[in-house]
């Protein structure tokens, strides 16, 4: 399965849940430091296969150190296991003894963000452990279901770094319900009134898309002056409030590339945490092939045969350019095309 | 058409056009007083028709007296009109000669938000025009071209309103880019390093799902407290961070229903301009039946046939309970679903 994590939503308002999980012998813990996780290189199942890297899973005694007062630290519920439930080895680790009606056989998973000290200080400790870092493209490297928690915990923890102060009113903010509220300590703000979105965390919708020609043999790839060389991938773009989808699309691609596109079709998404967009893919029929670049958006856009995106794709001759690593959705997006009407 | 300007964002930092065409007699300006629009009720083309709800289409002459110092106002670039070209009549309107080379032809639209007082005055003045309040459900009875121009303007007017504050330091913020950006005044904050989206406005992903039974006859409708009595639509929820749209679908509906749902397929959005929500409409096929409600989200759950769906929607018999109007997503998924197989 893709997903490693049931979020469990219902448990983030119960604090004597949370507070007795955390210190559970089989919580797991993955820890950040600004941003970035805690990996490892673990080796494959065979001796001849590469060595994958994986999330570091670690356990209280491992963190609590890092979690006591005098420490800077930000801590979020992520969910609980969905494949793995509790055995009673497992609960009695550790010499506890724990009563039966304790124990709902749930293993939760938290994220914690530490401070560069303590990142320093752990570090020492666990010499095989590394924080990826830079984060792209070192994130497409994780199995997906890992990425997944990974892009959860990343887009809320960036949320905290970033939104600290209440947008309404300037005053300080407290952390609630697991990491996912943030409420403002001013009693008489107006954020205290009714719902709004400035107490929960940000998902940035982006359209991503392959533009087809209208002779349905090509399709439109761009590149940024910041990729590397010979790097090109489908138009992207932020969706604007008051905007659709599909809207979304033809403005991005006739701002980016002066093309003009009809029909647009939903094809799939991606969670992206950088910081926490959301990415929607599409497919989108040209109905112009004149290319006008915006210079200011890309650096390049330009036609490729089916040809030349099955030698890239498929053939693995990246002479004349490449796209990114198949975990990424563009990547995806332009293998789905690839294989329409092959 | 559904669309009614080109955003134009290439305009949003051409200070110098957007200062000309504000002042420019064909400008359109649209009015909102506490995030309402101005509208008017127009008579339709013959008399037996139901007058129809329109947003009052204003000129600089109308409210340039609420654009001064002394007033507090918002101002938001929304685009050029996409059909409309000046034509030279037009042009020289209000006695003023125009160079030709000023005159690129574009009507350009913009929102202004004026305080409770300026708005007092204005009503005073234009008897026939008032300001939708509550705007909810009221948006849903304006064209569906209006709607969309009413929801980015809205959407982003929210975003002023409720984000006036730099979340990442407490400081005061200034408006830039036509309405399109906010930018932090404390020189060394850390948002004015690099691109950050606490400049940009939001836009909150929400899944809204026609679920059906796996006989594939009913379908599952909920209702919440606030809702009029004998309503009901899709079930809906927010995205979280780190989730794909298919995910988020599968967790609502076990959230608020406890119906598992296994297939789920991208249909249509909507945005919604609640503050700022783009409504991401889908199918989803239930793989189990039994209905356990969530009371905190909603207060109740059915499944209900094709029959009694066709009954509400097309031959209008609303005894029984009825769903939202034609112009709100959920009715066109209810709808999408009737149609299929049909
Ligand atoms: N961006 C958001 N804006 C408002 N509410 C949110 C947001 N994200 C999550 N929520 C939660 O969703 C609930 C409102 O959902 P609804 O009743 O569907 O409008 C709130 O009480 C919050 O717990
Ligand atoms: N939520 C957002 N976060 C970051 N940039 C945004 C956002 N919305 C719009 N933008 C604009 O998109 C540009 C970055 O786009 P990109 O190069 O695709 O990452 C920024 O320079 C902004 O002008």
């Amino acid at each position: 399965g893709t997903t490693l994590l049931d979020r469990r939503s219902d448990k983030r308002i119960d604090s004597k849940w949370l507070s007795k999980k955390q210190s559970h012998p089989a919580t797991v813990y993955i820890l950040f430091s600004d941003l970035s996780p805690l990996v490892t290189l673990s080796g494959g199942a065979e001796k001849s296969q590469q060595p994958e890297v994986r999330l570091c899973r670690l356990h209280h005694k491992d963190v609590e150190q890092y979690m006591i007062q005098t420490e800077e630290f930000t801590l979020i519920f992520l969910g609980v296991d969905l494949q793995f439930h509790m055995n009673l080895t497992v609960a009695a680790h550790n010499g506890k003894v724990l009563q039966e009606d304790d124990e709902d056989g749930l293993v939760a998973w938290f994220a914690l963000s530490i401070n560069p000290t303590s990142a320093e200080r752990f570090k020492q400790k666990h010499e095989d452990c590394y924080f990826l870092h830079p984060p792209m493209p070192a994130l497409l490297q994780l199995p997906e279901n890992e990425a997944g928690v990974v892009a959860q915990a990343r887009s809320i923890l960036a949320w905290h770094s970033r939104y600290r102060f209440c947008p309404t009113c300037g005053s300080a903010t407290k952390i609630e319900e697991g990491g996912y509220k943030k409420t403002c300590v001013k009693e008489d703000c107006p954020s205290l009134q009714g719902v709004h979105n400035t107490s929960y965390p940000r998902v940035d919708p982006v359209v991503i898309m392959q533009v087809i020609h209208p002779d349905g043999n090509h399709c439109l790839l761009g590149r940024q002056k910041r990729f590397p060389p010979g790097m090109f991938t489908c138009l992207a773009g932020f969706v604007e409030p008051g905007e659709t989808i599909e809207d979304a699309v033809r403005r991005e691609v006739e701002e980016e590339a002066g093309v003009k596109v009809g029909h647009v079709q939903y094809v799939s998404c991606q969670p992206w945490p950088m910081p926490s967009s959301l990415m929607i893919g599409c497919l989108a029929v040209a109905v112009s092939t004149e290319i006008r670049v915006d210079k200011n958006e890309i650096e390049d856009a330009r036609w490729f045969t089916r040809e030349q995106v099955v030698d890239v794709l498929i053939k693995g001759n990246q002479r004349s350019f490449f796209v990114p690593p198949s975990r990424a959705i563009a990547h995806q997006l332009i293998k789905h095309w690839i294989g329409m009407n092959a």
